[in-house]
């Protein structure tokens, strides 16, 4: 285990003082003690709950040894002066590490450096005040399990043996406690009236929002944490499935045009909408509950913490109206009609027929969005109409185009692991709302109309950027973002891939707003359960701050970039920027199949059709597909179905900064023809697991509350002879851009230029970097296994590598 | 999905009316209605709870379509006839069958019947007992989920919304209802003094023991559910590796003896026990208190059904007294000191200093137990005490017999995944009292004096059965059981091999006790959570009968022998007994490598050694070990390291019902040897999961309370050409027992005898059988690559199938 934490904020030793009395450590009885040693074991005392009895309590002291000689209590009982490394030795064991397993006794100082854990500055024979603090920082201390200290106090019944006793909320260490009682949070649905009649039935569409709050927040107002899910409520799985679309359709030539921007633009376009609902009551009693939710756990930590979570799953699901559409206009509007809604400026009414309004009256109108994937969408949405009251995103692998989700440069490209997937798909498994047959039926010929109206709107046949994906940009709007944002993603996601986060992160560096960005090794996964990085804690802090107007320094702690390493486990570095790199090297491809400084004339080529066998196993097979595309052996049927280009063993590690460019110039042997590019580290080399392990220790979320499994990225226990570093793909006929198409002849050569996924790669001294050409990609673009052949002019081809030094 | 269900209890109407009205459905205001629609309308308003207001319950309702015309709200509200495709109809779309996706509107019956749902016996225009009598039989039906509907209506908040309104404990159909608050269960610690000084420390031991129970049994005695689980209290994983046997060792030809039984016979030594402490006071206050459990979600499910559930981990475990002895009687007896605990007839301690005594006041005596693997097997070894108040065992994957879990008829045999793991590796592994470091160097030199006595006496080099294991060996005492036995184990569970359940149901058949077998295609799995089985209705029917007492016809409604189809996903057949064939078939090997009705004369012959390549590269993928064992291509590095034998395919389907038998006479070109047989089913098909498949969906064991995820075994999406069916394993100088050591001479021949794992394996037509004859087998023997090769005389060898028609 190594640590990383960001989230322990600055303190001094009256901060020490008076957090301590908060969360119960000193208190009136312990104003009498002058002797450091009866402090801690109070303290310790403390630890192990008020409700056990002493000599329970004793019999747990006395297991830590204070060293080789001396159990804790009897340590603490002579009331001599307690060195720091007495206290270190205890520290650990209360952290779960283990005497003889993972330090050795008397020597925890190194021990906690080892595994970069924070050591108090105080001296060497403690006083009364280097024992607060030292105990201070100890609880903001994670431990074996990756949680803090006092976290793992609560989750033993630390705040729960009393919950009434502590302040509300409470705040240690600039975050946020657990202190109100998750066994009985109040549950309610309500039904948000939103700005739109999506079904054009006549009336606005009113969407179903569900609450959980803590029961405190009828008194006090409390912040939200809002996860717009169009999943939660329910998916039609096999409607999705029917749906998919053949991929193994030939490529074809494409008409040219002439389009400019303005040929494709969206303009949103302003429907008259329906006169609201007259308001025909009004109440703070909800009609409806909530059974179990669809959770996220990192909103489960939160309601442990006094943060009202609501969930609300959008048009076209379950119990609200109109329809689903995949990103546009719409879909954001439902998301915004719930923040306007907690922030007093829409109204809600409590079920679908009696107009009896109900209002977020324990909301105190700061907002925060959660959640992945297309959870994560949805705030990107909502943060770009500016809208009032949501104070910050956290959001994790999200979509900030979906152009970049279903296309690249005039092709047809779907998220890995999922061929054949396109908006329309996605429509019809959202379509929750299906689930009610009444409703249903009412609305099938609409419904089946919207379903075409997307399957037509994304164009499958040319694959090229058009008014539907336009109003599916949320790039476009990104200069209204007000929310602070922080972006989570992974630089292996291959379903929401890592151009997404780059192009929001690049739009919103002009904003006078505060950003940070996560990046790591995972594909598309939540991080909020690792065990070298306190991403929780941190999120705290950062919501403590935006949403509690606690003054805690969230900003300035948190790194504004911080990046996993791809090399070394466990590994995490700040960085004030990403893709900044020092240099940026070209190469060239030479005849002889390397990458080099100079150039070289000739051409190579490489077909792309296969054998019936062979492109069949490949469709069924993307990982042997792969491994034959990037390794060289006998037999290999992609011999000649790509050409690879490898510099020699690198001298030093360096790293990859942002985004590799390919300048190529290339023909194919008809008018049409597609090219991807791969760039791969080469190197047999123990490497990170692609899933974290999960570790096999729960992680509670509270007292008896919601639990997660710690998980961690390891080294794998195999060596590989690779790793993809980023790819990317083009249309021959989309040189200029995605939406504009050139025109192509067969067998001539044409100038283009592809940019990868950006990333940030440490490749290690003694690897080689290769280039791999070639046009079908098995796992993303269309297959037509057509009888084409590609040439590419290699003095006109080089790739741009943007190089950082270690 | 295809249902089984066996718990639902018999029923008339008197019972229908009674039990609606004990959970509410009927009551005083229903005993007005005599309109069929009235009644169905109240009853489907109850299911969405009261607490929700009339409107959203109205909402819901109409969401419901009664046929392609009327939503169930209209169909009801004309207080017509209902009909029983009507109800049938908004039956399925209670149990989240959804219209359209999973069933055709107006043909319910159909579908009902399809999944195997049970169609109540009423007439097509239903009157008020029909209604009632159809809506009885619907509470107890499983839904789409694998959950009755009255459980989903219970996890939804059915019962929670008004819990002091119901009887307790609350009886429907035969089966315990979640009427119990699991928010504030009652979490305590006791000290039981077990009759044991295992640590020679002049005291008896003290056994931590944790209780977990509804605070109703303050009041009112409750039944008790006790997992003995050496490893919840955490586990020495770094310990445990470190130990792990190197099994890259030589065979060596072992010294004959001329043992009999008696020679090696355990006989239980009577240690004088220190004196009970004096108990210096009494109380009903628990000292101790617990956290969140490491618990099993079948024990959840009951904590909201009103059982008390108990955990204790034994003798050398964290915050008990004595060391880790893996199965011998001292661990035996922790277990049953627990029971006699709980059945008032041993003291407990608050803690472990003061002597003050505590009772099990809150249990009403009768006490299962339950748990997989090590806490399946401590239930064995409880049971065959015969101790009183152990009502029932739910004994899942339990070990019967410690020599069949680490040794196989004089080999060292390692559990399936485990190589090198012995006794004194688990040992070392759940010695979890280490975690106290002041407890582990005190006793560090006597626990490693025991870890070392473990060490001589599992006696690795020979592999026999000697006295070690003697005292490890549950069956010898098997006719002392009293309990009720329900055994479960994996057909295809490597780990504790179904050897041990096949001795110890053996043992036990002519017991006059009741007795249960479930055999299912899982490895070493639970199978609580799977949606084509109601295991744990059954568990419930039989824990309401067996502990409260209520008499539900338990012993006759479930069946004596369940199995699970190995050909057929979600299929499942009642037996009345397990190797039961119609026939015993012997085939014979011949020369040209079939299985046959005919002799042949004539030798084979393989070899055992490989390239330091191969054999590296098989000790670190069994999977690819396995493959080239059993199929022939070219290339492959088995190809003279087994020799495989045929069968025809098969004409029609049978079954292997029990232990294939093998008659071996062979040579070694040493003057030691082993031999390894596998049965396989050769044949390209579809075949199940080797895992089961999460289905994605959440199963709630109450309220807001703990969870589980649906599984099932699904068919694979691809073909593979084989599955093992069973294999065994002998040292050729064990050919008469496992303790008796044969002489041996290089190239002379032998007889032997192998009795393979048992078995139920259901052959389809056109498949063939194959013998596979072999040496070392990488995943569970010794790996000695040494210079061997082994011949067989195919006229004295041959094959015994037991076959059961199908």
């Amino acid at each position: 285990m190594k640590n990383h934490q960001y989230a322990i904020a600055d303190y001094n030793l009256k901060i020490v003082k008076k957090e301590l009395r908060d969360i119960h450590f000193l208190d009136d009885s312990t104003d009498d003690i002058d002797n450091p040693a009866e402090l801690l074991k109070t303290f310790l005392l403390k630890s192990f709950l008020d409700q056990q009895s002493l000599a329970i309590r004793g019999q747990k002291i006395a297991g830590m040894l204070a060293s080789f000689e001396e159990n804790a209590l009897t340590f603490l009982d002579k009331n001599a002066p307690i060195s720091k490394i007495g206290f270190y030795n205890i520290a650990l064991q209360l952290l779960h590490f283990e005497v003889g397993e993972d330090f050795l006794i008397d020597n925890p100082i190194t021990k906690m450096k080892t595994l970069n854990l924070p050591v108090a500055n105080v001296h060497d024979n403690m006083n009364l005040y280097d024992t607060m603090t030292a105990w201070y920082l100890l609880l903001n201390t994670h431990n074996k399990y990756g949680t803090t200290f006092i976290d793992d106090l609560a989750s033993k019944g630390y705040f729960a043996q009393n919950l009434n006793s502590f302040k509300k909320p409470l705040i240690f260490n600039g975050k946020a406690m657990p202190v109100y009682d998750t066994n009985n949070l109040i549950r309610e649905v309500v039904y948000v009236e939103a700005a739109q009649d999506n079904d054009h039935d006549g009336n606005l569409d009113l969407l179903k929002t569900e609450i959980i709050r803590p029961k405190e927040s009828n008194k006090n107002k409390v912040p939200v944490i809002f996860t717009a899910s169009p999943y939660n409520q329910g998916t039609n799985d096999k409607d999705g499935e029917q749906l998919t679309h053949n991929v193994n359709v030939s490529l074809k030539h494409k008409e040219p045009n002439n389009y400019s921007y303005s040929d494709i633009e969206h303009h949103s376009k302003k429907e008259k909408l329906p006169e609201p609902r007259p308001i025909e009551g009004k109440t703070r009693k909800a009609e409806q509950t909530l059974d179990r939710e669809q959770s996220y756990t990192l909103n489960d930590y939160f309601l442990a913490r006094g943060f009202a979570v609501v969930y609300s799953a959008g048009i076209g699901t379950y119990e609200s109206d109109g329809f689903r559409t995949t990103g546009d206009d719409d879909e954001t509007l439902s998301a915004t009609a719930v923040i306007e809604w907690l922030n007093g400026k829409r109204t809600a009414f409590t079920n679908k027929t009696d107009n009896n309004q109900i209002e977020a009256y324990w909301s105190n109108g700061s907002i925060a969005m959660s959640g992945r994937s297309y959870l994560g969408t949805l705030q990107i949405a909502a943060a770009t109409t500016g809208v009032d009251g949501l104070k910050t995103c956290i959001a994790e692998a999200a979509i900030s185009n979906w152009y970049d989700y279903y296309r690249e440069n005039g092709l047809v490209l779907a998220p890995g692991g999922f061929q054949g997937e396109d908006a329309d798909v996605l429509a019809a498994e959202t379509y929750s709302l299906k689930q009610q047959a009444t409703e249903f039926y009412k609305n099938k010929d609409a419904w089946e109309k919207q379903l075409s109206s997307i399957t037509d709107g994304q164009d499958r046949n040319t694959g090229n950027y058009n008014e539907f994906w336009d109003a599916r940009n949320y790039l476009k709007n990104a200069k209204n973002i007000k929310a602070d944002m922080f972006l989570i993603h992974g630089l292996n996601d291959d379903n929401v891939k890592p151009k997404n986060v780059e192009q929001i992160w690049n739009a919103i560096k002009p904003l006078n707003i505060n950003k940070k960005l996560i990046l790591h090794q995972g594909k598309h996964i939540y991080i909020n359960a690792f065990q070298s990085i306190d991403f929780t804690d941190m999120i705290n802090l950062w919501l403590t701050y935006k949403l509690l107007d606690v003054d805690n320094n969230a900003d300035e702690l948190i790194p504004n970039v911080l990046i996993q390493d791809n090399v070394k486990a466990e590994t995490w570095n700040a960085f004030g920027e990403w893709e900044n790199p020092d240099d940026v090297k070209t190469l060239h491809p030479s005849n002889n199949n390397e990458l080099t400084d100079e150039f070289d004339h000739g051409r190579k080529e490489f077909k792309d059709q296969l054998s019936v066998n062979d492109f069949e196993k490949y469709c069924l097979d993307y990982k042997q597909w792969r491994d034959d595309l990037v390794l060289d052996h006998e037999n290999n049927p992609l011999t000649n179905n790509r050409v690879i280009f490898k510099t020699t063993p690198a001298k030093e590690d360096f790293t990859i900064d942002g985004k590799v460019k390919i300048s190529l110039n290339a023909s194919s042997t008809q008018n049409y023809g597609m090219l991807s590019c791969m760039l791969v580290d080469y190197g047999e080399a123990y490497r990170l697991t692609e899933s974290p392990k999960n570790l096999g220790h729960r992680i509670n979320e509270g007292y008896l509350w919601r639990e997660d499994s710690l998980r961690e990225f390891k080294i794998q226990n195999k060596k590989t002879p690779y790793k993809e570093i980023a790819e990317g793909h083009i249309n021959m006929q989309n040189r200029k851009n995605s939406y504009h198409v050139d025109d192509m002849e067969a067998n001539e050569f044409y100038d283009m230029e592809l940019e990868l996924q950006p990333t940030f790669y440490h490749v290690p001294a003694g690897h080689q970097l290769g280039l791999i050409i070639f046009a079908t990609d098995f796992e993303n673009t269309i297959r037509g296994n057509q009888d084409l052949k590609y040439r590419i002019s290699l003095a006109e081809t080089d790739i741009k590598l943007p190089i950082r030094k270690q």
